[in-house]
């Protein structure tokens, strides 16, 4: 077990009508509120105005519009208002993409220059607003964690920045908040809950028992429950079991002693930066051929663990159990309503080769669980169409 | 799934050597330290002079000798003592026994009458010192909870009390600091930490299925790695393993969105404070009588689960296949050299019905898992002779 620092300190308010609290909390850092949020689906749920009512003493400024992928330019936006009026706390009110940019308007509101350079390094983040979020998508984690990634489409680059500044202070977690999701939308979040724990669990060993434990409840809990949303959109065991594992897949909790480089979202990252596909999507669909192409008797042993662990199979010959594991993994996408060819979200194969070149240029695909060159990358994108 | 609020704020430092940090981390809080600690074993490891070093720019008060179930008597103590030497922060240096009664002797600091008041009714506490642990022993997972369980011979009460004022700000998890434990304290610590899971598995139905599923990797680390703890004392993968189980054991995370009172705790307190015996001990005594005792038609399904997912048996008989895994639990104490009757702790069986008596009045047991009458607790009790 590797040496690790673990402190994910929002206080997290789980559950039905916690929402309530929401002036209490945000009284505590100031009266002057940033409310940051994408497009309309919180007014069509009500969320909006129930939000606008409990607030009422305070004075909202609004960013509204953050896409998915969130784009510098929201962000730019947002910090400019939170140094014009004068900001307490930002509000952020959505899913991962908005709480990212949520994240890094709170840092630009105490940076002098271009947003941007906050994401392209972030020892230039200093000072940083708290930030309060509101979740309605289970996918990102960013409720209860450091991460931010934003989008520059001039430059089409994708990049992921943090700070542990930038974990909400406080997050409200309502699982009736996903009854409206469209389904593609629970689909490619439980997709993305799922490759972050892929990204943790399958690493170099380090006797890290109970950390994937937790990875296998938490992979498991997404394969019971996706399919029971999907079916019944309003089923709240399932949006409340979705909604918690995507906060404990990625706060820190399931690395705990456990290292090493993550692989699909940084090649995942590329395909989103040329072609703004969904991110849960793109790494569903990466997923399985990863695992095909660094599958070998050396990773022998961990697909075994997880076909046996996750998906309850047994079997005299591993590489047949390692194989019948990822093949269940890609029919669970599948079955999930997912396109899986990179072909039928638009990406181009001539695009291949520099989507493989800028995945290693920007990310150390050395320290991932089995290294990858640029060729294995764009084999593995091959592989996709 | 019930609502819950998780806020676990601790900042874990956890592995080889982290104590180097403790300068710095005991310096945002000030410069007078009151050092908690237990019996000689820190010395004898070396773990009090390596302390005593690093700190040579504070000013150090030392409370020693603090007791297993520690008795209100050295909370009293240290409570003085943080008042006449202007205390900023307190170090406890121990098991769960130092740190709870570091987090009382914190809260007295600022309190007028007698520390018992803050144990008896927790509405007592306010201020409260900040909280700085190193964690020698992985039992109770006080290093990152609320919690605190204190002792009155005088009056025979071990009574719990708590306040998230309580949380501690940072605690230390080195695994070599377990090297040289008691055998018995090993054994008797995972009984402890799979006894709090118990508590929490154990519960009505609530849908909190991953919840569930971090309980029953909680309870897999111990079952796997207390015997090699056992067997080599200084095997680094066995001890972190069940050093962070420890702390995940009671730090919120398995209770998420699950609820009810606990039973086998509320019954060893008594024999505790009757008998003074091993904490985790009565508990691994207690809890297979328990078990027995509620088994029936309505909690089945949950001891099927809990036989197939902790134990990985099978079997057609659900009767069968649940009594099988709870045998299988007596008979797990039993081979890490836990005695597993009253008798043979010094227990005498003319202090069953009072120390029954003083369940039921102490604690609410008609919101357990299977609400018991006083009856019902001397029935249990009897059963562990």
């Amino acid at each position: 077990m590797n040496n690790f620092r673990f402190h994910a300190r929002t206080d997290i308010r789980f559950g039905k009508d916690q929402i309530t609290n929401l002036p209490k909390v945000l009284k505590k850092y100031g009266k002057n509120v940033l409310l940051v949020y994408g497009g309309g689906s919180i007014k069509k749920i009500g969320l909006y105005s129930q939000i606008i009512d409990l607030l009422k003493d305070f004075t909202i400024v609004e960013v509204a519009g953050v896409e998915p992928n969130p784009k510098i330019t929201s962000v730019r936006e947002g910090a400019k208002l939170c140094k014009e009026k004068n900001i307490d706390v930002v509000l952020a009110v959505g899913g991962g993409s908005c709480i990212d940019a949520a994240k890094v308007m709170a840092a630009g509101a105490f940076y002098d220059g271009d947003p941007w350079d906050l994401v392209v390094d972030s020892s230039n983040i200093e000072k940083v607003l708290p930030i309060v979020s509101v979740l309605t998508l289970a996918a990102t984690g960013s409720e209860m964690n450091k991460n931010a990634v934003i989008s520059n489409m001039e430059t089409r680059e994708k990049l992921g920045t943090g700070s542990q500044k930038f974990i909400p202070r406080v997050s409200f977690l309502d699982p009736t908040y996903l009854y409206t999701l469209p389904k593609m939308q629970t689909a490619a979040g439980t997709a993305d809950i799922m490759s972050h724990v892929y990204e943790q669990y399958f690493q170099k060993n380090d006797g890290a028992y109970l950390s994937d434990g937790i990875c296998e409840s938490i992979l498991k809990t997404c394969i019971k429950y996706c399919p029971v949303a999907l079916e019944n959109a309003e089923d709240y065991e399932a949006r409340s079991n979705l909604m918690w594992a995507s906060t404990l897949a990625l706060n820190g909790l399931v690395c705990a002693g456990k290292g090493g480089a993550w692989t699909c979202h940084p090649i995942e990252h590329e395909l989103s930066a040329f072609y703004d596909i969904t991110h849960g999507v793109g790494l569903a669909i990466v997923t399985p051929s990863w695992m095909r192409y660094i599958l070998s008797e050396t990773t022998l042993h961990r697909f075994c663990n997880y076909a046996r662990n996750v998906w309850n199979m047994q079997g005299e010959d591993s590489m047949e159990l390692a194989n019948k594991g990822i093949d269940a993994t890609e029919n669970f996408f599948k079955e999930c309503g997912i396109p899986m060819k990179l072909r039928e979200v638009g990406i181009e194969e001539s695009a291949i080769h520099d989507m493989a070149v800028a995945t290693t240029a920007h990310n150390d695909m050395q320290s991932c669980y089995v290294s990858l060159s640029t060729e294995d990358v764009e084999n593995i994108i091959k592989d996709c169409f």
